[in-house]
């Protein structure tokens, strides 16, 4: 089902006004292709489950229906479990930030939470601020709210908070409803946000009295150098989101957001409006599987798996790609970010690297004003290494391509089809 | 938590403007009270779980983590999983609807259809026709889109269409983005749409052009009289919600909704906007649970024991309520609606009631515009038919003591708190 198929509606006309502004994602679209079994998907951000086992899953669904069936296919309290909330508790408490079960709420995943902040904060006209380029469901979940949406630009050490500190000036006290960053490991940048900058971009916060919205998913997905405070363990008003996807399983759907106490009781009305309450089936499995150690094992084997195939696409991009294109260097999580030369679009590559078997996000998805048009995302967590080689190997062939065919026309001095001048 | 508690928000003045016309559900309220053991509850729509096998639940499980693990744990297609919208045409098709799986997307209960329905049609100040009085929810969920919420009059025979026709033609053609009905065993009147009425509801929708949403919950649980045909087997233009939520679990927090494709289209933007997805994981144990026969013996189990506690409290209410007082006749569903002489506000009831031990919810709730002050809703779908009769006596034992005291203090020609002259 796609809206491309739509030929006639005759509703047309008679939507909200905040549906011009959703646009689908280019991610999900892709995900009917990249599901093709002879496709190299280096596009989506899909955790490997198989390697989360079937029978631990089973053994906590097993204990949930025998000793809490009652309540775990009843309704349950729109905050989420109160036992997954200690689970929440005792998750946030190792990577240093301090948090009682009243801080916070279990979401529908991290995207809920954003679909929900935006609801609480965002009238029409808004300002949000946010990194450039920043993640495309966090684009998509703002943007049914109608804001005005502001990139600041990253580097390798996170958000430039130089150039924030230029914006926050041009827009003044209160001037944004809030800035929104991934710190760790960064969605698409794959760059982590150094500690003076975090540091810095709390005072700017507090200067500017604007909220910082923290999405952290992948900040347990560290392969290499040592643990980052999250911003919400430097700042109690930083709203913090965070995700069972990468470390459970994302079929469960289960995420949450600490936020200052007044935020959260408004966000939950919020959330009784969308759904009444969460899943308190998959919350009371999770808690189980949370319970012990064998989640601890999972997850470290996950992370491992994820820096070999990280290792894997690094080597290979240096082999593979041409000297005129660079890429970051991720410490965790599950993205690599490639910038071509500007007068490449990543988007009409797309085309022709699915015809070789292999795809990619194009860049200009992951902001909203159209910018990193030559830029793209390459994903690391779901293939196997010889995979992601190959998938690299049939990109940088569709670059090489582009590139001799623009280079011939330059010196002909014409430009062919798919770049820009 | 509550928003009761939060005594200063330095955020005050931030939040959007949608948020003041969202309140806390009292009924959501209640679940904190309503869940004392001692306390016997008329107050929530929560099924009998109890009746659900976890056996069975657990079976499916299994066979779901054994044989489709690797998709059930990982994200899915935003429109749901195929086989459960091929279960649910099928389960539509048995109501005499028919449908192809692209006229559905799979939601998180019917509550997150409300709420995507309001997302995509609604921009402040839209005129949305309910019924009054209607389903909380809906109300909370519509109301974060600030729209004009007007109410047509109920009967026994369910929504009035010479009062909507009245109102159709003062606010004419597309005067008003949806028409919002429960047309079985509505909530919280417990009364049916007859056959006349709803032919007579899709011609005047045709004639001023206006979609109607059926939400359909408690279609399934009939004890008494015969099936009557959806609205949505009537006509394809009818927006249906359906929900897993009274036929198997809420705890699954699985729904539908089946639209015009154009309109899912977009509906389907909404969601991915949302949440992503909904969880594949409980997506596949319904599949596996509506598999074979075992939850057609469930849902029948169910379906008489409500028709039983039905029973125990009609026979409770006409021994024990007193002959100022009448209620509604379900013929099915989990609800009676009762009104009171208009001098009595069932809210001051309610505190007493819940001192006695019992809780309903009062009237007013149910409609956007504070009327049914004067009524309350009953729910006999959770109780055993010993504490639904103990718990009308209990609710007696308040209104006879307030009409004593009201038919004393009119004698001496004054007003007793919590009554209205």
């Amino acid at each position: 089902m796609g809206t491309a198929r739509v030929v006639f509606d005759r509703w047309d006309g008679r939507y909200a006004a905040r549906m011009t502004g959703v646009r689908s994602s280019a991610v999900r679209d892709l995900f009917a292709a990249a599901s093709r079994p002879d496709v190299i998907s280096l596009s989506g951000g899909m955790p490997d489950v198989r390697r989360v086992p079937a029978e631990a899953v089973l053994r906590a669904t097993r204990e949930v229906l025998e000793h809490q069936g009652a309540t775990a296919l009843q309704y349950g309290a729109s905050e989420g479990r109160l036992q997954l909330r200690e689970t929440i508790v005792g998750l946030m408490g190792e990577s240093g930030v301090r948090l009682r079960v009243d801080d916070l709420i279990v979401t529908a995943g991290a995207q809920q939470g954003l679909d929900l902040l935006a609801k609480v904060f965002l009238d029409p006209g808004d300002t949000v601020i946010c990194e450039g380029p920043t993640y495309v469901g966090a684009l998509q979940a703002f943007s049914a709210y109608q804001p005005r949406i502001v990139h600041v630009p990253l580097d390798e050490r996170g958000m430039d908070t130089d150039a924030l500190e230029e914006l926050l000036a041009s827009v003044g006290p209160r001037g944004a409803k809030f800035i929104y960053t991934i710190p760790n490991f960064q969605n698409p940048a794959g760059v982590t946000m150094c500690p003076e900058r975090r540091r810095r971009l709390i005072e700017l916060a507090h200067e500017y009295d604007i909220p910082i919205v923290e999405d952290d998913p992948y900040g347990r997905l560290r392969f290499e150098g040592g643990h980052i405070l999250p911003l919400r363990a430097l700042d109690p008003d930083v709203i913090h989101l965070g995700t069972f996807s990468k470390i459970f399983a994302p079929g469960m759907r289960l995420g949450w957001m600490a936020a200052p106490r007044p935020i959260l009781a408004k966000v939950l009305l919020a959330k009784q409006a969308a759904d009444l309450c969460g899943s308190a089936f998959t919350q009371a499995v999770a808690e189980v599987y949370f319970t012990g150690t064998g989640w601890r094992r999972v997850l470290a084997d996950l992370t491992g798996a994820y820096g070999e195939r990280r290792d894997a696409m690094l080597s290979a991009l240096d082999e593979h790609f041409p000297p005129e294109v660079t890429w970051t260097h991720p410490e965790g999580g599950f993205f690599v970010w490639v910038t071509l030369p500007s007068y490449l679009d990543t988007k009409s590559l797309l085309a022709e690297a699915v015809e070789l078997g292999v795809t990619f996000v194009p860049g200009a998805d992951f902001a909203s004003d159209g910018s990193f048009r030559n830029c793209l995302r390459l994903a690391f967590c779901y293939e196997q290494p010889e995979q992601i080689v190959e998938g690299i190997r049939r990109i940088a062939e569709v670059i090489d391509d582009k590139l001799e065919l623009y280079r011939a026309f330059a010196a002909a001095g014409a430009v062919p089809a798919g770049t820009r001048p």
